[in-house]
């Protein structure tokens, strides 16, 4: 029997989980408090504690971690861990793949720090805990692009040289792989119906759309790295490149200036202040004008993907919301489905009120589009991967 | 009676037009040729005549054309001439207003050379040679993004800090705006229903797809820029900020090397190596990869954008096609069209076929949505803009 960790690193949160084969025995949320930071605990089938942590504990919270699950006995020792599962949110064909950690990919994944600055440096922090308190145990990267790897050419390929693409390997990669592909593996056992077209909101933090046909991914709105698409919480999505341009000329912003820039301080906390999605529909529904032009742009770009995938798969089975912030707001889902009764997309308001924070069907009467809520479970979907390794 | 002359300067190509009140008297059409330029002309209701230019003339090229006026009696002086009116593409909400040009409107444009490096330039160029040979006419600068002063403040905004958008003035303008306004004038006339959801594809070397709903623009692909949005001729289109800022940081470009690079390096040149859409077309029916992925991408993107505006507007009651492209290329709105059946878009075969360089309905039988090719006439939408000046 084998005990396998499950590390979900994140820009200012990450998850734990600890698996002996496929059974969860343990795991942790830890982030951001008022002050300071907080880890979150639940040995399997039992309530959750929360206690708080410095910032240092937070960089070294793999060993927190560990040493709780020792001391809830679900360990004996650390060396009983034999195999770590980290995932992976980083641009590259390579990184399109599941791949063990080498020092061929630590020297690749050091190369992008400066691209994707919010990321990789936590990354590559989270790994050397990894080494350094399980240094017998296999590391297996799990990539969160790998789901999209079957988008095809001409929605992978932007409107440069072929040539350049391909030196410095710039492709629509695609992320929140892992939430998708877990979402579809739930999907088949929440409906018994075969849906050929169906479109996936994503919506926590990060927010993305995805198109997947026959199974497949065939296009999603992050693109090469996880900023881009629609606004998220403090990621500004897609800013026209024209515009771009001109804001780092006017403010002489360097490129690693402004991925920090449009990647802290754009989406709704720009919009609003508040980077918290529940924050601002709670402003919102107070009536502060801020709020809810902010939303009214936030639901109007959830809405031109689901059309524009729409468009492309020649209709739609099944539209399925997932991630915290869909999972737990049924205004959301609903200020996101009204205008699309064109589409035949109708939600039922009494299924839609009572589904909170739980997996549902929301379907409304008549609807022809089956409409699904369905808690995504990374974690879960990481272990999966590391099956073939 | 007064005579108006239109001017409708491009960065490569440029139209002028003669009117007395609104009847055409003379206009031209200069472009690049094989060995450097060429200006056609033709007096109204005459044959089109074209002769060559050198580099110097292309500039001087308004000076051509006047002269040509007076040999063709058109006009017997220049100073006959009261008014001139200039197509502006420039960003800024001050731009996006019809304006007599004065000494500050030439200041502002100039500010703006930099950030529209292929377009400010060659514009400010065009109103020297009105003022050397028209000194004492009236000049008014007509808005392309005048039409889509109408896009509602959700789609209008960037997710950035309100302060932050205001002072640089960054929003989302639009531009073919001209054309747009050209085609809903003409669609009454064309069709005598009443469509209230109308989705324009303007397919010429700029590419755009707009959605005016009620008779007003509600939103457009191109934003801040007319370089964004959707693949063109020369120009990327939207490339997500997260991969136009790494090809940045690894090609070491500068804002406005990134800016020339994308409008001159990108699009269907990048990817076939040729920027006429007629040219890749051909190079697809022959069985070319390359053109045919090409085309794909294009296409496909068209296709999103109508899927979107068809999502945010609840439905779609005509589309039309408008420029060279769109009316020349039945193949290219077959390719369009027909993966969207599911939006009551059908074309008629035979109409769509027989429909080259006119205006045409082709809409199939049982397509519950209209279908139209309708040529746009920017130089008459230019002169009835100056007509309160």
């Amino acid at each position: 029997m084998a005990i396998t960790l499950v590390v979900n690193p994140g820009s200012s949160s990450k998850k734990f989980a600890l698996y002996r084969d496929r059974a969860l025995l343990i795991n942790a949320y830890v982030e951001r408090s008022n002050d300071g930071f907080e880890m979150c605990t639940a040995v399997s089938g039992t309530q959750q504690l929360c206690e708080n942590l410095d910032k240092n504990n937070f960089k070294d919270s793999l060993s927190s971690f560990l040493s709780l699950a020792k001391e809830k006995n679900q360990i004996t020792i650390f060396s009983e861990i034999t195999k770590v599962a980290v995932r992976v949110v980083a641009p590259g064909t390579y990184f399109q793949s599941h791949r063990l950690v080498d020092t061929d990919y630590i020297e690749r994944l050091k190369k992008l720090s400066d691209i994707v600055p919010l990321h990789i440096p936590h990354l590559l922090q989270e790994i050397e805990s990894i080494k350094k308190y399980l240094p017998s145990a296999q590391i297996v990267a799990v990539s969160d692009s790998y789901f999209h790897r079957t988008i095809p050419i001409h929605a992978r390929r932007y409107s440069l040289k072929e040539e350049e693409s391909l030196k410095h390997d710039i492709y629509h990669f695609g992320y929140h792989g892992l939430s998708i592909a877990s979402v579809m593996r739930k999907l088949s056992r929440i409906s018994n119906k075969d849906f050929s077209k169906v479109v996936i909101a994503h919506i926590g933090s990060g927010v993305s759309v995805t198109a997947v046909k026959d199974g497949v991914s065939i296009d999603t709105t992050m693109g090469y790295a996880p900023g881009e698409g629609l606004i998220m919480g403090s990621r500004a999505g897609d800013l026209p490149s024209g515009a771009l341009l001109a804001l780092m000329q006017i403010k002489n912003l360097k490129p690693t200036d402004a991925q920090i820039y449009l990647q802290t301080s754009g989406g709704l906390r720009a919009l609003t202040g508040d980077a918290d999605l529940r924050l601002v529909l709670e402003r919102k529904a107070r009536g502060e004008k801020e709020a809810i032009e902010a939303i009214d742009s936030f639901v109007y770009q959830i809405q031109k993907a689901i059309g524009s995938y729409v468009a492309v798969m020649g209709g739609i089975d099944a539209l399925v919301f997932t991630a915290t912030a869909s999972e737990r707001s049924p205004l959301l889902r609903s200020l996101i489905t009204e205008p699309l009764s064109f589409f035949n997309i109708n939600i039922d308001k009494e299924k839609n009120d009572l589904c909170l924070s739980r997996d549902g069907v929301i379907t409304g009467t008549g609807s022809l589009v089956e409409i699904l809520v369905i808690k995504t479970d990374e974690s879960d979907e990481i272990l999966l991967a590391t099956e073939s390794f």
